[in-house]
């Protein structure tokens, strides 16, 4: 039997989820969820009904595995909660600070419910988390360094958008090569905020808008910029249209660690991504976690779950002995 | 309470394992067993008893996790059931071929036993194998690249040794660094053996030895070298002593996916070590797989497992809470 999966939310996340799901012979897609009207949402996959979020509930026995496509700022907190009471669900919450609290409340409704909630499931948090726990339990002694991008950071550019002036912007962080190198050499940098990444901005003007007073007050914003080494591009709106509006994004996790008697050893485990889509990377280790989600809830393991919590063999679909003898 | 480790046999790994325990704030070394005449064995911890491995079974209720420091070839698929029967236990059988045959007779004991017992933990199988199974499960539309070095291959050097006229040798494996650049720009290139691994080869010759005789003999060995790019080296005994005494290794594994509705975006995910010691960081692993073997079995788990089987934070002294904190 297939594994049920339903998407809650329609956006670049629950389009990935469709595409990912359909790529998985272990399962099908049940439902989309949506909180517009339903009549109004055209999905890709034939034949699978788009129901308005008024209705989930209808389907407590329909599916499987809720993925839960939110925003982490506000959606998240109120929807993992509330939707682990009435299924399995898995949710990409990527605020770091908050994870503690939402651990805590997507806990008490799943287990209350007997249900596997997996939260913050995506590349980082998930796959950089898991580069970062296994390294650092391999090589207690060590220093981590973690580096992201080239990609388009949403907070930056919309931090550009918000000054007068501007109509449209897009900022990408890019990692500094000599700092890679540097890590990479084992000599355990100390690097600042300025030495580890880049910013480069592509901006479009307002009609009329200064433009050197818009480029300053980029590069003096607090936190956001004024800590690092930025450019700032003027460009058209067609120009940012036709070549600012890829997903693409990507990263680095380092850790560097010392072993032997005398520490005389270095190491060095890298772990790096390089992404043509952002989102449909992201949905690709949901759609892989949801799997686990269902086979932990088959077992009848219940509670909050993080990817630090679930064996590696879960995400697959090959069994335990195709594991051990093909990729082992 | 401290986690008791035995660690049975005394060479480069068990000295690694000694090493790496130390370092463990929960972890003690309770016991090291060896072959040898007790009194023979030089340990570098003071106040540890080094005991002949016929006592073993005595100091069954005195050790959590037994270490198994053996070779592959012929030690290890017989130690690994035995000891099973006595201790949680874990092996480094890096022997790809004959592993499902050795979970299977491990398990069975382990199971008998009611013991954990965790096998194939090193880097490859280990580490390795976890990139694989990670990053296949996330992009099941993919294609695998696996590279080892730059670092000595025994195998490769004691088939040179075997050579008439050589006295001694050392292989070095070397990855390709085009194919490197083929494989990371996500063309998903077909790579022949000789594409992906250069051999270069350090020899001693005995007196009056014919080195063009052995430079031939090495380059055209079938399965060893035949197949790839090997340069022979000349050198003196007091050179290869000084020069290639080293244990460092390393390796990448990448894999390389589409996804999209029309498998139209590229990924690619990279897993590197660079490694100044093969049998340290090897030891490092195993020690963090110590831990969890102490923790699956505390909670009443039993049975054969290998990394695929344990979740992450098993591996950590942080508690799960202090991960989801600072590490998710």
């Amino acid at each position: 039997m297939s594994i049920r999966i339903g998407i809650m939310g329609y956006g670049n996340l629950g389009r990935g989820i469709e595409i990912a799901a359909k790529e998985a012979s272990d399962m099908e897609i049940a439902a989309v969820f949506t909180r517009r009207d339903p009549s109004s949402v055209k999905i890709l996959t034939e034949g699978v009904p788009v129901v308005s979020v008024d209705e989930a509930e209808k389907w407590k026995d329909r599916i499987d595995v809720m993925v839960l496509c939110g925003g982490s700022a506000t959606d998240l907190p109120v929807m993992t909660p509330k939707y682990a009471e009435m299924f399995n669900v898995i949710d990409s919450f990527d605020t770091h600070a908050r994870i503690p609290e939402h651990f805590a409340n997507v806990d008490a409704a799943a287990k209350k419910a007997g249900k596997i909630a997996v939260i913050s499931c995506g590349w980082d948090p998930g796959m950089f988390s898991l580069a970062r726990v296994y390294s650092n339990a391999i090589l207690p002694d060590g220093k981590d360094y973690t580096f992201w991008g080239k990609g388009i950071s949403q907070g930056h550019s919309d931090a550009i958008r918000r000054i007068e002036g501007v109509q449209d912007a897009k900022q990408y962080t890019i990692p500094v090569e000599s700092a890679l190198e540097a890590v990479r050499s084992g000599s355990q940098p100390e690097l600042t905020t300025r030495q580890k990444h880049l910013r480069e901005c592509f901006v479009v003007l307002k009609d009329g808008a200064d433009a050197a007073k818009v480029e300053k007050e980029i590069k003096e914003m607090p936190n956001y910029f004024s800590d690092y080494d930025t450019t700032v591009h003027f460009i058209s709106e067609e120009e940012l249209k036709k070549n600012h509006a890829g997903m693409a994004h990507g990263g680095f996790v380092f850790r560097s660690g010392k072993t032997g008697a005398n520490k005389e050893h270095s190491h060095i485990i890298e772990y790096s991504l390089k992404l043509d889509s952002n989102p449909e990377f992201t949905t690709s280790v949901i759609i892989a976690y949801a799997r686990a989600a269902y086979r932990m809830h088959q077992e009848g393991q219940t509670g909050c779950k993080t990817v630090l919590d679930i064996a590696p063999a879960y995400l697959s679909e090959m069994s335990g002995e195709e594991l051990r003898a093909h990729l082992l």
